[in-house]
């Protein structure tokens, strides 16, 4: 018996487990995982670059975070989960029986129904287990193709570009990290891609991967290219089964919860990579599954499980990303995605510098901002290049969630030191930008009657 | 005559004739003025130090300026002006009508009375000008004393540490930046001054200047201190004469204004050093006096004075130093402002890496949030260490000014990867602290019934 169970000990549940101590030292909390080591996806791609030297660098011992914490930790397998009599089954340490259950299963990386699909030398990039695979194989290889042109696919692209093999980048819509960026700043990202000799086809999916037991060749566009080693970055499925079983209400795999992060049964809440939330601007759900999403899940269901009431207030999709020299940062909605959701949107753009342009060492950012014609409220933000790429996001997030409109921009008291940041902030200069566009915009309307 | 005229060409007066003609470029805008280099006071101590090679890369010339964006330059000096006819009357360039008018005159360093004040090589930190003559007696001088202990003091003494002198920085207050900090974030300033070799007199005034023509020692907290040069670092005075004279509401010497910049005159606006504003958090009038505070006044004024509405939200007094390796921020008010203020507080306090922990490359950094314990709403910030100080800052100023609450914090859309941010972030993690105060402040209180 423990107060609170929390299932999975990734992001999102070492999270929970974490949270719930600090917020009461009291409660008693147990986690349930088969993983030994805990560790952030995320920086996987970095131990295969060699940028972070070992894996050991980024992998701690569950046995250790536990004990330091007073975490009882149960290396096992949850089975099932029986919710009227509060008890989670294991593989070989019995039942479990809970107060408050937190369901942090995960995903598993999905490998889509390609002919070839099951040869050998095609990997994907999710755990320790995965990544050194990739190295191993990596090691032994001069070409690759990496299918899926999202974060991860990228990273692996990049990551084995820097061990020296022929990249060869696949992805099916019209441009990688299409959901996150507008087209200007994509051509910018494609352009760095080129530009470090990763071949990009776009618009196509992958028709066949060809060879005999091992990958030989990989059929796309009515091309064949040949590779020794090909990377699945095609997306990441919920570990929902052992919840739809208990009766747990689940959407296409992805577990259902509320703004408490609890699931349709009292008690029983999901996090991470296994459940859906919603986004924060359009309210609808969404499987967020990035690392920041599932230490936020975490937390709210950490908290909430042991007597607090802290509402998640949705996802904002805030990503910053390091691909090659370029720095990249995105949050809320594009301009296109807001369009798609039939919002009428007004943006900004403004260049600027990291720190006072007559300062050594100074670079470029470029930053656009996106407000709702309407309201004249942020909605969303794409960065890229120079210094604090992931705090200027920061500040946009922040933005978006307290509904800062573009005049609270312009009025924006923010810091200024030759040394650090230049005096007139890019922030404000896309808002700027934006507000002049705004106001022509209404003069436009004026005219007209 | 002009549409708007702009008396200054300094940042607060330059910023309101762009922004007048980018926001309307039918209109008309001349400036008065006797500089005829436009530049930033914030960068002269980095001329001084070297870091900046040259007094050419931080100033460009009035005239360039003014000619690409279209404004009439008029390089005298205003002598009065005459609100009912609406012009101002200059030295040699006869009468300037206006429709709006601008005052943003700057100020000029304070000397306060001292004995000796009136030697040779006691020098002050505000124009070009001064910093040439800092500069070449520096390189005469062994020994440098320093008075005044805030931002422009700071910097100044750390230029001349640089430059090989044995530099004594004396300060009347009990610490060094003591508005803008707390005591254990200014023990760590303090700490790295001394470190890089300055000496630092506390709670002590100077006495006396002594020396025949030209400094030899300063007399403070009974020592004499010998100096073969010192700054005067004792804050700027407003030129607000030709405002007073034209029956301007002034107070304490600076120019009154409200919400938009206006002052009691209608169409006259006062931006910059010799402008009142207001604080946001108390509301209380305050001589900001940073630049970009100038620059947000400009803003404002150069906006309403071609008929925009634009509030001026308030000063929050954002500041963003570098202290020889430090690098330091804040905003806001501090705890110790706060109490003052009659406002009951709860902190937070958190530290952790500018990148992934295992990421080469990553620096530690300290930040402090300040909440109010009432509203539970953020009221200030300080941070030391790491990079992207500016832009935390910048963050937590944005969540002041949105009413940002402690839940709003914890909730934060933050951006994560491994090789530009980490997976929990500093201000999550200090917001988080602060909640689990209040809810054990909370706790207390019911145990009380």
């Amino acid at each position: 018996m423990s107060d609170l169970v929390i299932i999975g000990g990734g992001g999102a549940g070492m999270t929970a487990a974490l949270t719930a101590r600090k917020i009461n030292p009291r409660v008693d909390v147990t986690i349930i995982t088969k993983e030994s080591l805990s560790y952030s996806s995320c920086a996987l791609p970095f131990v295969i670059s060699g940028e972070i030297p070992s894996m050991d660098d980024i992998t701690s011992s569950m046995e250790a975070i536990c004990q330091k914490s007073g975490i009882k930790l149960v290396l096992d397998s949850a089975t099932s989960i029986d919710t009227k009599k509060k008890v989670v089954s294991t593989e070989r340490s019995g039942l479990i029986s809970y107060d408050s259950l937190i369901i942090a299963t995960g995903g598993r990386t999905m490998v889509p129904p390609i002919k070839g699909a099951d040869l050998r030398n095609i990997l994907t990039l999710y755990t320790v287990d995965d990544a050194e695979k990739i190295m191993a194989q990596a090691n032994k290889s001069k070409k690759a193709v990496v299918i899926g042109g999202g974060a991860i696919g990228i990273e692996a692209a990049a990551a084995l570009v820097g061990l020296g093999l022929k990249v060869t980048l696949v992805e099916g819509f019209p441009h990688v990290l299409f959901r996150f960026f507008d087209d200007e700043y994509l051509a910018i990202i494609e352009d760095e891609l080129k530009a470090k000799g990763i071949e990009i086809i776009l618009s196509h999916f992958v028709e066949e991967v060809m060879g005999k037991e091992k990958v030989d060749a990989v059929k796309v566009a009515g091309k064949e290219i040949p590779s020794d080693l090909i990377i699945m970055a095609t997306g990441v499925r919920p570990n929902s089964e052992i919840a739809e079983k208990a009766g747990i209400k689940t959407m296409k795999y992805g577990i259902l919860t509320d703004w408490l992060m609890q699931t349709n049964i009292k008690d029983v809440y999901a996090a991470g990579d296994c459940a859906y939330s919603r986004s924060m601007i359009t309210g609808e759900l969404m499987l967020s599954q990035l690392g920041t999403t599932a230490i936020r899940h975490g937390t709210v269901a950490g908290m909430n499980a042991v007597g607090e009431s802290v509402a998640f207030e949705g996802a904002l999709g805030s990503m910053a990303l390091k691909i090659f020299d370029l720095k990249v940062g995105r949050t809320g909605l594009t301009e296109r995605e807001a369009k798609e959701a039939g919002i009428d949107v007004i943006s900004g753009r403004a260049k600027a510098t990291t720190k006072a342009k007559y300062y050594p060492g100074h670079k470029e950012v470029d930053v656009k901002l996106i407000f709702d014609a309407a309201s004249k409220e942020l909605i969303g933000g794409q960065i890229i290049g120079g210094g604090a790429v992931a705090k200027k996001i920061d500040l946009i997030a922040l933005g978006i969630s307290k509904h800062a409109t573009v005049e609270d921009l312009i009025g924006l008291g923010y810091s200024y030191t030759p040394p650090l940041a230049p005096s007139h902030n890019v922030i404000v200069l896309a808002a700027e930008n934006a507000y002049r566009k705004m106001k022509r915009a209404e003069e436009a309307r004026r005219r007209r009657f």
